[in-house]
């Protein structure tokens, strides 16, 4: 069977909502990372999915890469896919729920990684569609992430 | 801001799975096409995403080109992603739950398209990973869809 040609689709990406569950069993917050490259701002952690790579290892392979961080996924959030949502090229992503222990350091295209407590995510610097992304988890999340 | 270049991810496609509702108000079954190219056999109706399209715009363009039935989505349902899910090259598919009244015809790369009742799904003629996705969604499935 002879491949499809000369088709172009969006580029695919991941991007994951990291929350962080402490020594005693306390959830603390979502990972947020500080880009390296414009946009400059705040945005959670992603990054695209290889040719080859299903969705679900990318994201645990640019969660390590980003963050530093060992997650297990949760699971599929939501597809984000709105040709705006990035201002370089049309891309869509795959956003998943995903949990973790530890605490995230900044690497590859991550400046920095901190944990930012849900009611003290500061929407206004969220890159991309983030901040709509953060908002319709949030408004959809499960009661255990308080 | 440049575009982000050399980056080859996988071809993006949508399916759906099409719930038809009778005129008395009864799910009569699901939608499914008889393919015109290989890999020959059933399959949900489904296509690529356009590059500038969201993939809620697409699933209800190809369920019109491939159905003529004009579809109501009702949910993202699931991300498939295994790299040899098609034969003939790596494609990431969303499929999405919907439903629809009428009689689907089969148009575009579809020779036939039939509703067929949940309980009566034949399975082994399914291609690609369409028998894992209609397994899947029956499981999890509400349980107005009898």
């Amino acid at each position: 069977m002879k491949p499809v040609v000369n088709i172009k689709t969006p580029f695919l990406t991941v991007d994951g909502i990291i929350n962080i569950q402490d020594d005693k069993g306390n959830f603390t917050g979502v990972v947020l990372i500080e880009r390296k490259y414009p946009p400059i701002g705040l945005a959670l952690p992603g990054g695209f999915v290889d040719y080859g790579e299903t969705v679900e290892e990318a994201v645990i392979r640019e969660m390590k890469e980003e963050t530093g961080l060992d997650v297990i996924i949760l699971r599929q959030f939501h597809v984000y896919s709105d040709p705006a949502r990035d201002p370089r090229q049309h891309t869509v992503s795959v956003v998943f729920e995903c949990v973790a222990r530890g605490t995230p350091q900044g690497q590859d295209d991550a400046k920095k990684a901190i944990v930012v407590p849900y009611k003290e995510i500061p929407f206004e610097k969220l890159v991309f569609d983030h901040k709509k992304i953060l908002i319709d988890y949030l408004h959809n999340k499960n009661a255990i992430f308080k």
